[in-house]
């Protein structure tokens, strides 16, 4: 039999107001009624009734986390810290799977609702600014990576344009000049915003924009990368590094590289986007750009609490977490002599 | 404004009960009647109220999925598959992490119950059949995982005991003679399996069980993996090859490996389990058990949807899904000569 408010009280001494206030941490406590209730709570093993106290309080006690696939580790990674966000707020987050297609994307915004949940976070890849200002999902969200459409909604990400600069130039500062880009994709924001920061990092270098060193990728899984780096290496001039606009693509190029049998970073360095962790482990340890993911999803989530439980009727808001380039072997300085693997 | 059933039949020339029907795949519609109101549908761009027919069938519309890590591939892409073919029964999947902590698995199962999802597909590590005795969630649930506790639920898995000996067997089949294991853990049921898989094979193959070469592993991530791989290669007399209870410990086994010179597989051989995608671009590409996740996500959710709204009630059923050895490169036979990596 579940323990009830009632039990917690009698046990403790004190009265069912008590319990509550300390249930629901309302009110002020005496301490050592709070240690009671405590240990009452703990002895009797009482649960709060969750969806009772939600509907006493309007809420559903859910939010929405939309993303293109689970199964792409930076969104599993994400969606794990944005998790672990939420149950601070009392919050649990149903995902919704969009694949990065504008029409599912535009079916999850529009199945959103007071009904069903308190809020959302959406990390869209091919949604537009016309598409957000008809489709209001009726609930406060906020915006998960850059733009380069403005819509009017809280927006937190990195500084695209920066990050991709930070990574092309850290090439260039190692001599390379055929520098390739992966991932060129005009539907996606982000894309078009890590293709401005490659080519203005490029010309600040003093090097030449080469339309055959920019491949276009559709999705960015590891397949894509290792395919575009093929139809690189079968130039007759190959690039001498190539920067990946995520991790997963610049895994894929290692693997092409590997079976063509070049050695990285010495014939080719790599450098990636996002810092997941299999890039740590990979074979060089590959270069990356490290978005700060912790941040984007604490901010995200506590923007959301702020926007549904204080009511806060601020303007948008654009949050730009923290990045940095973190170095490793992928991308090391060309070294002198050759020297066996690993 | 949006479009009513009222609306979708006026425009189609039928009654508000065939647009019904044909919303809701009940009874016979005559296929012209059909066509024209899918033509209707498409036109208005009718949604059904998803909220209200749910509350109407006495469902929640939700069921939940209680895992340990997102973060951890195998998971993340099990996941995905879950919530596709959830989506096909019009289900939506809560999901809910619990870091394979028994006292928050235990928390995980009492938090459910009618008022919140339909059923539950839960993925425990650490549960056992007592805490499963008590803690009923109220609602039907399908097992993941093969467990060596007994419980009274339904049950989708992959036989771990022979999937662990077809990779065992596959090393000694090689010629490996101090073939190591590494993911041993008391508290996780198929850790219990798969190293019984491991010792029976290793009899099989008439090589003595060295202690000393089975490694146990708190948690089954890329860092334990590293670790393990350290201790071995610090023996006397270190392994020729090494059989990892998922892929994460093995791609940290082949990181150490590169780290110390080694050449895989001539120097040594690795074998990992989960088939996750980043095994085939692993340098070299990892040998694993495949189970077919596919099929453990459709059985589990098509096992759940009879006991939801067929209101099965059969005896728990236990569901063996198939797997295979995918071998790569990181077992291929050992070469007569060394040739340079890759």
């Amino acid at each position: 039999m579940a323990a009830t408010l009632k039990d917690v009280a009698a046990l403790a001494g004190v009265s069912i107001k008590t319990v509550s206030n300390v249930v629901n941490g309302y009110g002020f406590v005496k301490p050592e009624n709070r240690r009671r209730v405590e240990e009452a709570l703990e002895a009797t093993g009482y649960r709060p009734n969750v969806g009772a106290r939600n509907l006493r309080r309007g809420r559903t006690g859910f939010i929405a986390m939309v993303v293109p696939e689970l199964s792409v580790p930076y969104f599993g990674e994400l969606v794990s810290l944005v998790i672990s966000a939420a149950a601070d707020h009392d919050w649990n987050v149903l995902i919704e799977q969009t694949q990065g297609v504008r029409d599912r994307e535009r079916d999850a915004l529009s199945a959103l609702g007071p009904h069903m949940v308190d809020g959302a976070i959406l990390s869209p890849e091919a949604l537009t600014a016309e598409d957000l200002a008809v489709l209001d999902p009726g609930v406060p969200f906020v915006m998960l990576g850059e733009h380069s459409v403005h819509a009017a909604a809280d927006h937190v990400a990195i500084d695209n344009v920066a990050a991709a600069k930070t990574a092309v130039a850290h090439l260039a500062a190692l001599g390379r000049t055929r520098i390739a880009a992966i991932g060129a994709n005009p539907a996606r924001g982000t894309a078009t915003l890590r293709l401005r920061g490659y080519t203005e990092a490029l010309t600040e270098a003093g090097l030449p924009i080469n339309e055959t060193l920019i491949a276009p990728a559709a999705k960015y899984h590891r397949r894509e990368g290792a395919q575009a780096m093929a139809t690189f290496l079968d130039l007759p001039e190959p690039p001498d590094a190539v920067f990946c606009f995520n991790d997963l693509l610049a895994i894929g190029a290692l693997r092409t590289a590997a079976d063509r049998g070049l050695w990285v970073p010495e014939d080719l360095a790599v450098v990636g986007f996002d810092n997941i962790e299999e890039s740590a482990y990979a074979i060089p340890r590959l270069t990356t750009v490290a978005p700060d993911k912790q941040a984007i999803a604490e901010t995200a989530v506590n923007l959301l609490h702020s926007r549904v439980v204080d009511r806060d009727n601020r303007e948008p808001q654009t949050i730009q977490a923290a990045f940095r380039l973190e170095v490793r072997g992928s991308s090391r300085p060309r070294a002198a002599t050759r020297s066996p693997r690993p």
